[in-house]
């Protein structure tokens, strides 16, 4: 099966995964008291959008980069695959769960930290592929440097490490942990941070090689 | 990143976005009246549906329209399209409050006011990508002359006027205002009604210089 | 703008309009009764599903059928197609009133009309971008004889003509008004029907003519 | 019509379908107890969910592997595949049964059988396309050898077997038909197990004689 294949179907469940996350905004019934007021009162619930939202959709943009690097895909990969986007499609219940708990003293700890563990295995999944296509090197495009490759994993480690520390954080101050799920979005979005200079050399070193496209992946990083 | 990845994933937001406006249509329970004056009473759920539907269905049309003249796309660029999408996402959900808050007299202003702030919202993230692209001529078409590109502004500057004059109208009288939203839809429609003529002149400038498809995007004007 | 986009876009209409159609059946309630005789209960839904989904997927085929012999698309073209999409994304509302109150003595006959307005104005909008497509021949790839596209159009009035009689047909037999609407899909799958050999030809003409792709649209027919 | 098109409208519904299974998991009330409880006892949502969002992957996959092999497609083949999406398209729904009523010891078998119905008349849809599209030899790309592509048949065969097994044990034990129809999942994606050798020799056969594309069908089974 070609990438694109695989990509075409793949954008699909990232599309709708993060359009149904509006449905999860409830509208507030007639006669409960001033619209303002009762839409202010959801406030957790927006803050959840916003940041499954991002967070779908930066996924989104790192699996195109990554995939760009794949010149095929074999069964194995193609489960890793469905795994990732088996659990893309289901961040729109814990981010539901979040918007109705959050404010619920007791139930707030396990929204966010049942959230963190979502992130997580959507990170590891994503990781997973990684690492099986840098691996298997009649996967991977034929200019990528193992060792480039391999110096990509520490910064989806970062992200991970991060939704763990997220998870423990719920437990501490849920809202915290929201906002740490939210920077890694915003970190992820910026491959020219500190930490991020690698996956850009990998893109450039492997485009520069191999992919014969104009305007090829490696044009996406700022200068 | 190429602009047909972006434009795609774009494109699948639009469509999703759009189609789920359906589903805050409700059928009425069975036995509470008539069903043609049930149905009659949901008026105002019908109209935020036109309405919406038509806007999603013209931001569409522009953002390929303006995305024919983005040669590449860089992360800040990727981030403002993700800002947009997370907008375009959330249109149901005022788009909702409308349909059931319009005919409450106390929440009928906040209703119409929330769907134009949320408008307002997506054409002000329309315009930055805009102004973000022609201010960056590394990821413009080669044949774009800033001047012309520039000149376009004044455009999306009417609309957003427009969404802004709708949101303070929404305090007189919502459904007044509602109607200048499904206005500016129409509006945006016809490229060749006075002051659309700038967009049209821009995107035939650019198109005969560098689109090198046969039936560009310069094609999509009456003439 | 290409036809292609258009398609794109249309495509994603049609595809979640009739995915969404599934969520209107709805679970019957633990508790409520044996669950084998609750899920019989709902069969009016399944109906409406099946002829739902049908005719959307119709009109999908039809839709590329169309698109085929279009060319380039303006500013009207573009808006008729957005009437016709926002016409399908409807589908799934009076899908569902016909699925809940087609079994209701009252208002069994204003649902199977509704459903029939519905897909009546589909109808329309769909003739309409044909009328227009082939009335402006600067629109329409150029093999066609204007001719025989003319010819097509009785086919389109065969279909409207049946929603009309099914609208009226739900005063006297609401069931029967349902099986008419499955009979029309049923009716546009095969085009060697009698009836049906004008589109054919027309395709057959253009395609033979100006059509360079292989296995172009001319290949759909049965011989 | 192309198979592109018929594809690209597949994957639609296939992505949506997949995805809209979220919708079935539904938040706990606050106030009913802790949330953690309450969400341990949603676990046969979540199965539900995992079995039905595998099983569309994997037809998905497979889907795609048939269709490489298809040259183009005619009204019959258009028909039975738009069968196929029908069936597809309902599949939320007997997941959503499965997750309510699978605990109840009344409703269980009902569940677990209703949702094997559906996964048997999916594979039944499936195999009709593949004996139409193998019965006339001039859809199929022409380096098939019919013999081959017949051997094929038994493969889809035990799926089909094994759902009718897993309606049957449903009134014996719900939990173990579907742990069954998940297993049937997992067994369609590795190609290479005993008794799924043909498929891939149909395949290679196929594109090494006649698949022009690079990195084409052939390649995602594993050596």
């Amino acid at each position: 099966m070609s990438t694109n294949r695989l990509e075409a179907f793949s954008d699909g469940v990232f599309a709708i995964a993060s359009t149904l996350l509006v449905l999860e905004l409830h509208v507030p019934p007639v006669g409960e008291g001033p619209l303002f007021a009762l839409l202010v009162a959801q406030w957790p619930a927006y803050a959840g959008y916003v940041v499954s939202f991002l967070t779908i959709g930066i996924i989104w943009v790192n699996h195109h980069a990554m995939f760009a690097l794949v010149r095929r895909v074999d069964r194995p990969l193609l489960f890793l695959n469905l795994l990732l986007l088996l659990v893309i499609g289901i961040i729109p219940f814990p981010t539901a769960v979040v918007g109705q708990w959050i404010t619920d003293s007791q139930g707030a700890p396990v929204a966010a930290a049942l959230l963190g563990v979502v992130f997580l295995s959507m990170g590891l999944a994503f990781g997973a592929i990684w690492v099986y296509a840098v691996g298997h090197h009649e996967l991977a495009l034929e200019g990528i440097d193992p060792g480039l490759a391999r110096s990509a994993i520490p910064r989806f480690t970062i992200g991970n490490l991060a939704y763990l520390v997220g998870v423990a954080l719920a437990f501490v101050s849920p809202l915290l942990s929201l906002l740490l799920y939210g920077l890694v979005a915003v970190y992820y979005i910026f491959p020219t941070l500190p930490g991020a200079k690698q996956t850009s050399d990998v893109r450039r070193s492997a485009t520069g090689t191999a992919d014969p496209r104009p305007g090829g992946s490696g044009d996406n990083d700022s200068p």
